[in-house]
């Protein structure tokens, strides 16, 4: 197989906090750069420097007012910079793009676990942004529980929105993978190396044939 | 004449970077509250401690690769915040809310002068917020080349825009106006007091007969 054949390179790792994005994020790198392919890593919220100041207003626990139509358009606005400085000009040139969360997080914190519904936000991300679905989504599944022991005891403010709340966001992604094609859904469970080799295979059958 | 029959209760005044909108919000609620009114005066963006941030980031002049579509979403984030936890509180306990800028700024500097246009602002505005449009809105009418003369020589970001990018506002706050009858526009030239007296003219004129 040959990875230069990716269907799309416009590649989202999404799903629960603690499920381990960022480090799965930066092995699929690794590994996609060995294969000869040139990578932008990025992470969502923050990723350019007007992204990463609004990324700490939203997780600032200082901000416990914060609405969750505030909080969906902060995302939505630290997206809009970093698709138009970083991921387009990068897809433009070829390179593939690894984003850690994309609007699939919006999906499932705001619009479901927050309650301002599916409509707005996908109205917001229309609206908002050049690309509301990358070509792959990858929701690392992992129970919320476990996810939340990972996180440890220094939460963030969207961390520390308790377990009922992230038991929701976990099952609104899963509900969200199933009624696309374009998602698919990896274990979170075991080893980083384990979860990193499922997420392997993903990549792998996603080449055109 | 009795103020207490104020049509509406959520005022906001708007216009050109300039025109005297603080300046103008402050005289009128002085004169609000003579009438026996209880006011809340807010300015937007900003207005509540998160709503300071986004101001801070939507102005600094080191964010020069701000995407209007990004710009547009800080907005309305500030703005989503300021109505649920000020704007919304005080009118429903019987307040008048006077509120320097709103949606209508958005309209003038990133739907048109910027060129999103007023669709994705609009889009945006409905999906944000619970009140898109103010009971009423004056804006204060004046050219740019005046209105950037009274900003002076340190402009923030939006200020520093040009001065073709702050004709084409002055437009589109004039257009705008002219398409919706809870707009009203006022000659912002002359002195304070002037200004002012056209505004107490216009507030006047809207109470119930």
């Amino acid at each position: 197989m040959n990875w230069n054949n990716l269907k799309g390179k416009f590649i989202v790792i999404d799903g629960p906090d603690g499920a381990g994005k960022s480090t799965q994020t930066l092995l699929l790198k690794e590994d996609m750069e060995k294969q000869g392919l040139a990578v932008l890593p990025v992470r969502d919220p923050g990723g350019t420097a007007i992204g990463e100041k609004i990324r700490q207003i939203l997780l600032d626990n200082a901000h416990g007012e914060m609405s969750v139509r505030c909080e969906a358009l902060l995302y939505m606005a630290s997206r809009a910079q970093l698709f138009s400085q970083c991921i387009s000009p990068a897809l433009a040139v070829g390179k593939c793009v690894l984003c850690d969360r994309w609007v699939s997080s919006t999906y499932a914190y705001q619009a479901v676990a927050g309650r301002i519904g599916p409509e707005v936000v996908l109205q917001l991300a229309q609206a908002a942004l050049e690309r509301t679905w990358p070509d792959l989504t990858i929701i690392i599944d992992i129970p919320s529980a476990v996810g939340l022991a990972r996180v440890g005891d220094r939460p963030d403010r969207m961390e520390g929105k308790g377990n009922e709340f992230h038991r929701k966001v976990r099952e609104a992604f899963l509900e969200l993978a199933k009624g696309r094609a374009d998602f698919r859904v990896v274990d979170g469970s075991g080893t980083v190396e384990q979860v990193h080799q499922r997420i392997r295979e993903v990549v792998k059958t996603y080449v055109s044939s």
